[in-house]
């Protein structure tokens, strides 16, 4: 597993692999998985069936699956069908697993994700990581990882890979934090300072939440503009299925998209960038409020409770990130829009403006925005489950692995 | 050829045909017309030791390509070399030629490109196309292309395909221009205007001007950001060598990008896009002048004579575009932002100011912008090297047409 887990991917399972007689049973490897993941418990038959190869190729691939420990069989099939009873296949509910963890400005948090797709084990220790150096940061993380790890083997799992998601710029090497500026970190290779037994890969929150909400949302279509935020605001771009990354991984920089370009100074460099209108602590000081380790969890508690200020000034990032949204949506024409992260919590009050806001500045027919029911849960599941996909589009590298 | 011959595509040619025995024939023959198109003349014996298949199986692929006409013998290779001379094999300079079209604000044109990549023919007809109604502009356009294609075909080629360049969005069946504002037409379905023996594709000037660049430019980088102008500002996405479209097939409309969100209305239903800034015509009321039929000429004349209000209009421009570029470098992050079409006349007075704005705006490295060479022939020939490219891509096609 030496190419990033999680990286943009043609369609079909297992596309990228190498166009030969290896990579294609490599393919028909991830085939079968998948197929019997999407539909199963199946026969050898009904996969042979649905994938189209023979019955004896399919058995074959079965065995190696199975041997590997990502299949299982259940036993007999229920009479009352034709022919000779098969076994029933099932993906594993042992076998590998997803680890996933989430640095973020005031938490930490890990989990494990079985083939199936379940949530098998979660550790979560709040916290303000804002300017701590990443060594104390990353231990604390590596014990979650450590606990998280041995819960999910005393239940006869074993951790495929570790996938981290942080809250900033990530190189393509998917291993270096290039820029984390609400933790202070810039340049840190997080390879060096986590558990070296699991394969790694570090990515951007906003991009972990973005496949999350793809994988797991509920009819997410395959082109659209994941929005989130913490402190600051990012988004990712998702195309035909797979995460538009950019020349350095640093595609999806809504937050310093100029939405005034005479606003206020911005650490970017720039002047009224999105994040000057619509971040969660510039909402705070245009409601009057103190920035403190809940930031979401405060402004929607007053503006549930019907605080006009807060209302105001959430009305006001809504129509900011409107601005933003009007010039995102015409360069990348995406299916729709999908608030999730900590932006998610607030959208009762973002999201009538910013839906005005672009409704005024479109033409035709107006992009579509929705909140993810993933809601801060994303970039956590998202990292987990793709290494889960990782294993599912290649069960061959892990079975070398295994 | 029924999909678009231009669509994005993975970097390998053919990567998009089927995975079956009768797929890896074709991309097969895709690899070594290629082969021989970058590198040719080649023996037989080259090609197979390029592409890594037995002399055997390249020798039979090398027969079809022949008998298609997309592949000729030039005799045998020159002496010195060692072992039994092979016949050199060379792309036909006869065989299936590209026929690309533009329709423009001014001007139409037409011209046909052959598998070599040389241009063979060339038609250009100038005259106002403003608020004139389809037929007759595309029974002019159809005039032309009869005339290109005589002229090709007394040289021996014929046509494999027709491209048309517009103005506008064009939806994703590649037929049907769905908004051309200059031009004042809507929803208007090209291909029963256009000559019915010639399959069919038709794009927006941007994008295949982004193609020309790709393909044509000088070490242009596969991740870049396309601008271009006639009276609209167009953009075009290319990520990883292909075009990035959008669901309705809209994506790069840099021209309705918001840069002052409280700006003059625009026909778009937005206020202060960058079109109300950046466009020919927008400049032209900012320098005093009368909208005529040579624009850019008139702004780059009087410019070039030290004019001080069309620079400072000019100047004006280049910041507008360095706002909304700041905002789609961010999203996107690509490797270059490029300046092509008619926009690329006016490059030395943009680009200083356009320049300065990008980089007062960005903390990190600034995303460099040239300026394309093929300027304001970028779109006729990104339509006609796109007939060209779909032909290498997938031979097999064109031979069952021949």
């Amino acid at each position: 597993m030496t190419a990033p887990l999680h990286e943009a991917r043609p369609a079909g399972p297992g596309r990228a692999l190498p166009d030969t007689q290896q990579g294609m049973r490599r393919r028909n490897l991830a085939r079968v998985l998948h197929t019997v993941r999407a539909e199963g418990p199946l026969s050898r038959a009904a996969v042979a069936s649905r994938i189209g190869l023979t019955r004896a190729a399919v058995s074959t691939l079965v065995d190696e699956l199975i041997r590997s420990g990502l299949l299982e069989e259940l036993g007999p099939e229920r009479p009352g069908r034709v022919g000779r009873p098969g076994s029933a296949l099932a993906v594993s509910g042992r076998g590998p697993a997803g680890i996933g963890a989430e640095i973020g400005v005031d938490h930490l948090a890990v989990c494990a994700v079985d083939l199936r797709g379940t949530t098998r084990s979660r550790a979560i220790r709040q916290g303000a990581n804002r300017d701590r150096s990443p060594q104390p940061v990353l231990a604390e993380l590596t014990e979650l990882i450590r606990q998280v790890v041995a819960e999910a083997e005393s239940e006869g799992l074993w951790p495929a890979g570790l996938a981290v998601a942080v809250p900033g710029l990530v190189a393509r090497d998917a291993r270096t934090v290039v820029r984390a500026p609400n933790l202070g970190w810039h340049d840190t290779d997080l390879g060096t300072l986590l558990p070296a037994d699991l394969p790694l890969t570090v990515d951007n929150e906003a991009n972990f939440g973005a496949l999350a909400e793809l994988w797991l949302g509920d009819g997410t279509p395959r082109d659209f503009l994941h929005v989130s935020a913490e402190i600051g605001i990012g988004a990712a771009v998702v195309v035909d299925g797979g995460l538009l990354r950019g020349t350095r991984g640093f595609a999806g920089e809504l937050g310093h998209v100029p939405v005034q370009p005479d606003g206020p100074e911005c650490a970017c460099g720039g002047r009224g960038c999105l994040e000057q209108y619509a971040g969660e602590e510039a909402v705070l000081r245009a409601a009057g409020l103190e920035p403190g380790e809940d930031r979401v969890g405060l402004l929607a508690g007053r503006a549930a409770e019907g605080d006009e200020g807060v209302r105001r000034a959430l009305r006001d990032a809504g129509t900011a990130l409107g601005v933003a949204l009007t010039g995102a949506v015409n360069l990348l024409d995406p299916e729709s829009v999908v608030l999730g992260g900590e932006l998610s919590g607030l959208a009762p009050w973002l999201l009538p403006s910013l839906r005005d806001e672009l409704a005024r500045r479109t033409a035709g027919p107006v992009c579509p925005v929705s909140v993810s029911r993933l809601g801060p849960q994303g970039p956590l599941l998202g990292a987990a489950h793709s290494v889960v996909r990782a294993v599912l589009d290649d069960p061959a590298a892990v079975a070398r692995q295994a």
